[in-house]
């Protein structure tokens, strides 16, 4: 079986997401890149998790053709690939219709630094989107939603492995990383941070975020060549 | 057994509400409907969902009288009927007190479409009845529990199988579908919907909706000849 | 052993407690009341659930002394013992700190009718005391704490099978009703309406409450001669 | 094994706060001290809960040289040493990023008295320190974690057994206690509370917090020589 150790790490990212309360039925969903050879393995469109098997994943090139597979992909796909395209350090894509960072992304707010829990896993705001226009969402929908993730990240000049997540406005969050478990950890935390900045700000509405020092201290306790977390 | 397919499926529609934690105790119950043979399956009033079994399920025609079964009726009975009577296209309803989703019917607001979650499966707000007046409750008052949702959808122009469910005011919503199975999953996904909304709106207070673009895009695709959602 | 099928019926109603969320820990206890015998059966105080059993329960009589039993009774047997002398229709109670309940409690807030699911328990807000005066707290306490719920009750010309419970001014709450079973129940539904207050109230803070006609049509659906709900 | 017992209880206090929800994968950490030979237990950094073992546990002296073990330990051992030589009664140390103590943490607030069930475990809010400067952040970050505690309990006066928990301002919570059971009991039961005030703040902004003398009457019924709490 093509790219049968991805295809596991695909899955299993796919059900880590299920175990933490992330999806609801057949909401969300995981993809891994193997760069070597420039596939995509992706997640099947709407099927019950609980029926899923490596076998099931579909296998694109990095502009969505089908290589190998019998089931649909994930009708996200095309942002999935467009995200592999334009950033080409990492390795997993996650979306999740999350509770908490759904609703980061419909009220159109980014998820600002509040606390050391953010800065261990992203160096600064999770920014969101701007609303999609009529024209794209009217034309290809789903590589646009990639389109305003990467723009966005370009203008910002945001490196997307040290803020590992987007929120799409009017949508939900992606989350990425460098393999399927750490893109599905990423998303995880995304949404514990996400409802701690909820209760936060509905606590003290108007919070400037942590000091730039702190979110240096911790994220750079995890990352980089002078991390000192972990074994 | 008279039906005994779709008291297992109406059954089982019950249990999923159960799992899904939209009901406490025996609050919420589901009925189906057999458009040929013109009977309605519904869950017997106030007894364990352990205890459940698919001969407990009352069988009534669509004007509830009962045809089958020495279990009373849940009490909810006649908004059923009226629902299957009025709303030709629907297969089957749903009724709980699902926390969120009644939060807003007690604060006696629909529920927004802030989001592609809310798109995929409600084409416009969850609309919230008027008040029943004093009258409509001192009279028939289950019955017209009923009338106040299909005047509603008659008076707003709303496709019942485009907005499959609606909040009573002060009381509950009730959902529906082309089958239990169906409205179950319409039931649950409304109360996910409902408790981000909830979320967006007490981050900021007044939220315009998604585009209509957006809610076109998200809705056809998973509804109408045209969806791509799914195997 | 005295009362056996009472003990059973109170330790069986503090597990249901547990089962439901409503303690933490060793917080929160029930009693029954034998009314021919004039014996209370109240949980030991401080004991892990996983080690109770019908034979420590404590047994005592309407002014708390101890008639049979090796263990300390729960540090508020002085309320539930003036709640049995003072509320003659009632066989049990329930004290609990649950979350949403108590979050009122600690606010100084009744439990507005908000919705059917509040009428279908309680015929009318859920009162809270005043606090409790500084000589209250440094005299009897406990016995205090159930006179604070006695006299509110008869000032306000309340019911206590009616309306079966109330917040103790910056404490929790108790409730209580025919049987150990049924107190808990109520106690149970308590929580989850406390928690829809909350979130109604949290979207739109001045709510008049339901119309009296709704509050009447819903609990005697439930409750009295014309009772309809059930089997 | 050196230590075995303290190695036990420490891994026991870790992982009932996996099993009560206050921690996400591998943030947290539980150490406990052995007073007479001044030897520190702690947690390793990053080790997933499944996988401890009681010999995975790092023996530290009180200056957290490492005296026995083969894994690194956790990223907050400074704080944890410093918090064992300036509170000297005390046994054991949690540092947990549970989501409501957090919340209040980030928005830098006390979580003050507002009810018995903070009034039986702390006496008097639990406090937030001031935000560490840049400077204290980009110096000895981990060892001024816990100087902004203990020089906040002295400035104030608190004693730390009366008070067993604060909150690190833009960080997260740390509680500790007599021995790993009773500090882990005390980081639940913080949660628990902060979430009450959580509920009670967002329904009325300012709370005077409960009377002296409720405050009083609580924490010495189940603290010091007076206490009637408990078998």
């Amino acid at each position: 079986m093509l790219l049968e150790a991805l295809r596991t790490a695909v899955l299993e990212a796919n059900l880590e997401l299920v175990r933490r309360g992330l999806v609801l039925y057949t909401f969300g969903n995981a993809s891994g890149v193997d760069r070597a050879q420039g596939l995509v393995v992706i997640k099947p469109s709407g099927v019950d998790y609980d029926d899923l098997r490596p076998e099931h994943m579909v296998v694109t090139d990095l502009h969505g053709n089908i290589i190998d597979g019998t089931l649909k992909p994930s009708s996200d796909l095309d942002t999935h690939t467009l995200l592999y395209r334009e950033f080409p350090t990492i390795g997993a894509v996650i979306h999740t219709h999350s509770e908490f960072a759904t609703s980061f992304a419909q009220a159109g707010l980014p998820i600002p630094a509040l606390g050391t829990t953010h800065a261990d896993y992203f160096y600064g705001p999770v920014p969101c989107t701007k609303p999609l226009t009529d024209k794209a969402i009217s034309a290809r929908y789903v590589h646009e939603t990639g389109l305003a993730i990467t723009q966005l990240f370009a203008d910002q000049g945001i490196d997307p492995l040290a803020v590992p997540a987007c929120l799409v406005n009017g949508h939900a969050p992606f989350a990425w990383g460098k393999d399927p478990h750490d893109a599905a950890h990423n998303a995880v935390v995304l949404e514990a941070v996400a409802k701690m900045a909820y209760n936060t700000l509905t606590l003290i509405p108007n919070h400037p975020g942590v000091s730039q020092a702190l979110l240096d201290r911790h994220y750079f306790r995890k990352h980089g060549s002078t991390a000192t977390y972990g074994q």
